[in-house]
C-alpha cells in the first residue's frame, strides 16, 4: 500500500548511502529511486561545467574516514555515521597532535549530544564532525587522521521523470538528494516525490496536466537543471512545489514565492484550510531550492512546502534528524496535502454555474425540504458557497480560500454539482 | 407624519393577513401597500411557470386549521396565530392518535415558549407548529386534524413601483412579503419600502435617479422577477438594497455583495460611519434575496441592509418576533440610513474643488479668523477634509469613508461648499 | 562640521528676529540663510497680489509693543519675547481699563506657565499673548497699550535655491520661515534645509537629480510659490518633503500624502525602518504646507516629515518650544534620515541582478565558505535579500520595505554588489 509506512521503508533502505553533491552515494540513491519508478531518467553533468554564475564542482567520493589516537582508539568513524565527515573533505592521511586536530573538529556547542552536519563544497578543507561531548573527551596525544576519499574531475547526477498529460502544461515538483543520513532534511522529500509519481500513474491513466519531478543536489543541482531547462520551464510550468522536510508531524508550512501570490501559493493555502498548526513564511525566510526557482528573472510559479520548515526544528542538520522526527503519519500528512492539490488540478480549474440565480437544490436531493432555523446541515453551506463563487472567474483554489473550506471539500462538491449538471468546469477563466 | 410610528401603525394593520408565497393573505398585503402608494403595480404569475431553475408553486390558500382532541379541546388554532400551520400544508381532515400526530408537530426545543415558523413549499406535507411546552401538554387519545386549505394551480403575486427620475439609471430596493405574523422578519421591510417611496415622491419632484421598489415572496419571487427583468436591471441598476429585518433597535448590519465592493457596499459603509453597533457580514453569511440579486451572472450592484441581521436575533422565525422587537425608533434608524443614501444620490456624486490649493475659508465666513492651537471647531476639519478629497475622482461615498465622517455630514458640507462656489459636483468621475 | 551642533548655532543666531508672514524679521531671517548658502534667491511679492483663492496680505512690521499699567509697570513686553504680540496686530497707542484690556489678552489656560503663539492675519485685531498665570496677576486700573507696528502695502518674501543635477527631474524640499521665537516649530526646518543644501553641494559635484529648496511663509507662501511654479513642479518634481518640527529627539513622523503611496511616502518609510519610535499619520492629520502641495489638482509627489509632529508635543505653539525641545542630537536624527534618502536617489533607483539564479557569493568573498546552521552572519541575509528583489522592477525604496531593512543598508549592499558586477542599476523600471 502506498502510504507513510511504505515511505518509511524506502527511507530505511536509503539511510546509509553516503550522499553528497556528487559521488557513489548519490548515484546509489538515484538508482534506488529508479527502481521505484523505472521511468526515472538519470543525467550526468561533467564537473567544471559552467552553470550560470556557478561551476559544477569536482566529484567527491568518500569511502572511509576516522581519527585514530596513538592508543589505537578510533573516533568520528565514518563507518558509524556518515555525518562524521565534513562534506567534501579533501583526502588525508597524516599524524597530528590534539591541538591542531581540534581546529578541524566541528561541533554544535548548543546541542552537545548531536553530530552536526557541516560541508565545505567550494573551499578546500578537511574536517570531522562530532558531538561537543565527544570532542571534549578526546585524549591528549598524537592522532592519525585518515580520510579515504577522492575529489577529482567526474560527474554530478540529476534525475527527472515526466508523466505526460493531455496538456503540455506542467505541474513541477523538485526535491534534493545531497544530504547524508538525515531523515526529515532530506530523505522525506525524495520518498514523497516517489510516492506522488506512483500515485499519479496509478490514479490517472492520462492525466490532464503533465507532471515533472526533479531530484537534484540542492542549489548547484537546481541551478544546473535551470541552466538547461529554464526556457522550457518558464513556458510550461503552471504550478510547482519544492519539497523539503516533509516527514514530521508538527506544522504544515508554506514558504511563499518571491512575489507571493502565484498559483502554487494559492493552491497550498487552499490545501491548508482546516489543518491544525499551519505556518506561512515569506520568501525572506526561504532556504531551499525555491531560492533558485523563484530567483528574479527565473520566477517559476512555485513555492516551498514543508511540515516543520528547515531550520525551524531543533534536530535540523544534526544526527538527531532521524526516525524519531519523521514518521509514517507525518509523511501521510504531506502526501494528503499534495494529493489534494493534484486532484484539484485534475479537475478543470474554473467551475461555472449553469443556471441563473440559485438552483433549486431540493429537487436534486441536495437540500432539505423543510425550512426551519437551526436545522440545515452545515455542509449545505459549502455546497451553496461553491455555487455562489462558481462564476467562471474564480478557480477552485480561489473558491476554497474565499469560502474558507479545504480544497478537498471544494473538489468533492464541484464533482457532485457537475454530476447534477449544475456546474460545468473550464480550463481557463470564462 | 412619515416616521416610525406611522410604520408601526401600518404593520399592525398588516399583522393578521395569512401571508405565504402565494394566496389571499399575500394579495391582501399587496392591496394594503397599494393603498399607501397607489402607483404600485401588482403582477400575477401562473403557477407552474418555469423561472430559471425553479417552477412557481401551486397557489396555497389557508382558511382555518386546528387540532381537536376527542375531549373537544382545540390546539394549535390557526385563528389564534398564523404560525400554527406548517407553511404550504396540504388540506387535511382526519382522525389520528397522539403518537402519529406528534410526528407532524414542529417545535423549537431550545426556545420552549415560542411557536416556530416552519414551511414545506416544495415537498407535500402537513403539519402544525407549537411551542415545545404546549406540545408536551397534549393529552393522550384520539385527535381530529383539520386543515382547511387549498393547494392548486393559481397565481403568485409580485408588486413593483418605479419612480421615474431625470436619469434612467436606477436605485433598486427589494423586500419580501411572504412571511405570516412576524414583525422584524418581515413586516419591517415592506413598511420601510413604503415609507421610502412616499419620502422620495414628497422630497423630490423629479428625482435625479429612477427608483425601483420591488415586493416579492422571498427566493421564488426574486428569481421570478429576475427571470423577467434581469437584462433591464443589469443595464440600469447602479445601486440596490435588499431590505430585511429593519425594525429593531439593536445593530445596523451590512451584508456585503458577492464580490464585496460595489457602490451599494460603499454607500452603506458611508452611511454607517459614526453609528453605534454596526456589523458587516460577508456574502458567506447571506440569507435573503441578495442571494439571487448577487448570484454569479446576475451580479447586480446590490447588498443587504438590516438592523439585527436575520438569524442573528433570538426571536427570529418565531412567534416572539413581534412589537417588542420592532419599534418606531428602530424603524426610524433604518429610515434615516436609507434616506441619507438617497439624499446622497440626489447630489451629483463627484464633487470637485474649483480652486487650486486650499481656499481661504475665512473670507467666506467658513473658518475662524484667529489661529491658536486647540481652538478650531471640530467641524472645520470635516469641511477641509471634504475639500481635500473633492478631486472629482472620489465619489461622496468614497470621501465619507476616506475622511471617516457620516455621509449626511459630507452631503451637508458639499452643499455648503457648492453654495459658496468652492465646489462643483459632477455625475461621473472627472 | 556640518551637524546638529552647527544647526543649533544657526538657530541661536536666528532666534530673536521677529518673523511673521512678512516684514523685516522675515527678511533678516532670509538674509541670514543666504549667508549660509549664497546662491539662495530671495523673491519679493507685492501685497494685494491674487494667488489662487488668496491675496497676499499687507506687510506687517513690528518694532515694539507693551502694556503699561498706570503704576508704570510694564507687561507683555515684545522686547522680552516676540510671542507677546498677537501676530499681525494693528498699531495701537491708547489708554484702557483692565476689563477691556483683558478681552485682548490671549493665554493657554491648560498650560498656565507658557505664552501661546496666536495670530490674526486676515482679520484686523490687536492683542497680546501672556501666560495665564501672568494675566491673572494684572493689577486693576488704567493701562496704556502700545503697539509700534505698521501694516500697509509692501512685499512678502520667499526664497528658493536650485542645485542643478544631471537630470532636470527634481527632489523638492519646502520649509517655512514665518514663526517668531520658537525652536522646533519652526527654526528646525530652515536650518535642516540649509544643512541639506550644504551637504548635497559638498557631497555631489554634479548630482544625478536637481534639488530645489523653498523657504516660505506657511500657507500663503506655499500657495504663492505654487501659483507661480505649479506647472513646472508638476512636470519635474519626482519626490518632495515638507520639513516641519524636525529638531526634537522624540518620534520620527511621516505625514502621508493625500493619496498615500507616492515615491516620497515610500522613501520615508524605507528610511524609517529600524528607527525607534516612528509614527505614520494619514493626510487627515496634515497641518503644514503638505496641505497645499498635495491639494487636489496640485498633487505633487510629496509628504510631510517631522520628528514629533506639529500639535503632537505639549510645547507646540508656545514659548516652551525652545532649546530644551530641540537638540543637536534631534537635528542629527532628521539630517540622517534626509541624507539617507538623498543618497538613495543619487544611486540609480532600479537595481537589477546580472546573473540568473543566485550568484555564488562565496567566490566573490561575499559569503562564508563552510555551511553550518546558526553560523551565517546576519548581514549575508540582507545581501541575499537585496539580490532576490533586484529584479529591475522594485526600486530601492520598495526593496528596503520588502526586505525590512533600512534604506542605508540597502544602498550599501547595492553599492557592494555593483562593485562586483552582480548588479546593474537603472533609472527606470526594466
Amino acid at each position: 500500500m502506498l502510504d507513510g509506512n511504505q515511505m518509511i521503508r524506502w527511507m530505511r533502505d536509503l539511510w546509509d548511502y553516503p550522499r553528497s553533491l556528487t559521488g557513489h552515494g548519490t548515484r546509489q540513491t538515484l538508482e534506488y529511486l529508479k527502481n521505484l519508478n523505472p521511468d526515472l531518467n538519470i543525467h550526468s553533468y561533467k564537473s567544471g561545467t559552467k552553470v550560470f554564475d556557478w561551476e559544477i564542482p569536482d566529484e567527491w567520493n568518500i569511502y572511509d574516514a576516522y581519527i585514530e589516537h596513538e592508543s589505537g582508539k578510533r573516533f568520528a568513524e565514518f563507518s558509524k555515521s556518515n555525518l562524521h565527515i565534513l562534506g567534501y573533505s579533501v583526502p588525508c592521511d597524516m599524524e597530528i597532535l590534539l591541538p591542531e586536530l581540534l581546529s578541524h573538529i566541528y561541533t554544535q556547542p548548543n546541542q552537545p549530544d548531536v553530530i552536526p552536519y557541516v560541508t565545505s563544497y567550494y573551499h578546500e578543507r578537511w574536517g570531522f564532525c562530532m558531538s561537543e561531548n565527544d570532542k571534549r573527551k578526546l585524549p591528549d596525544g598524537k592522532y592519525r587522521v585518515v580520510i579515504d576519499a577522492t575529489k577529482s574531475p567526474g560527474t554530478m547526477e540529476i534525475a527527472d521523470l515526466v508523466i505526460k498529460g493531455q496538456s503540455s502544461e506542467e505541474i513541477f515538483f523538485s526535491t534534493y538528494i545531497c544530504h547524508p543520513s538525515m531523515a526529515n532534511n532530506e530523505l522525506s522529500g525524495p520518498v514523497l516525490s516517489s510516492a506522488l509519481m506512483q500515485y499519479i500513474k496509478s490514479q490517472y491513466i492520462k492525466p490532464r496536466y503533465t507532471y515533472r519531478f526533479v531530484f537534484v543536489p540542492e542549489t548547484i543541482g537546481s541551478i544546473t537543471y535551470l541552466s538547461e531547462h529554464v526556457k522550457h520551464l518558464q513556458k510550461k510550468v503552471v504550478c510547482g512545489f519544492n519539497l523539503s522536510c516533509v516527514g514530521d508531524e508538527r506544522a504544515y508550512s508554506h514558504v511563499e514565492s518571491r512575489i507571493g501570490n502565484n498559483l502554487a501559493d494559492n493552491a497550498i493555502q487552499a490545501a491548508f484550510i482546516g489543518l491544525k498548526n499551519t505556518a506561512t513564511y515569506s520568501f525572506l525566510e526561504r532556504g531551499s531550492d525555491e531560492r533558485q526557482y523563484c530567483a528574479p528573472g527565473i520566477d517559476l510559479p512555485l513555492c516551498g512546502f514543508s511540515r516543520t520548515r528547515y531550520s525551524k526544528y531543533p534536530e535540523y542538520h544534526t544526527s538527531a534528524d532521524n526516525f524519531d522526527v519523521v514518521t509514517a503519519e507525518g509523511l501521510d500528512g504531506s502526501f494528503d496535502v499534495m494529493k489534494s492539490i493534484i486532484d484539484a488540478f485534475e479537475m478543470k480549474l474554473f467551475p461555472k454555474i449553469n443556471v441563473k440565480c440559485e438552483p433549486q437544490l431540493g429537487k436534486y436531493g441536495l437540500y432539505p425540504t423543510t425550512s426551519q432555523k437551526g436545522t440545515k446541515p452545515a455542509d449545505t453551506w459549502t455546497r451553496r458557497d461553491v455555487l455562489a463563487y462558481a462564476d467562471g472567474k474564480h478557480n477552485i483554489f480561489d473558491i476554497a480560500k474565499k469560502i474558507k473550506k479545504n480544497i478537498k471539500l471544494v473538489v468533492s462538491e464541484v464533482t457532485i454539482l457537475e454530476k447534477h449538471g449544475l456546474i460545468t468546469s473550464f480550463d481557463t477563466a470564462q
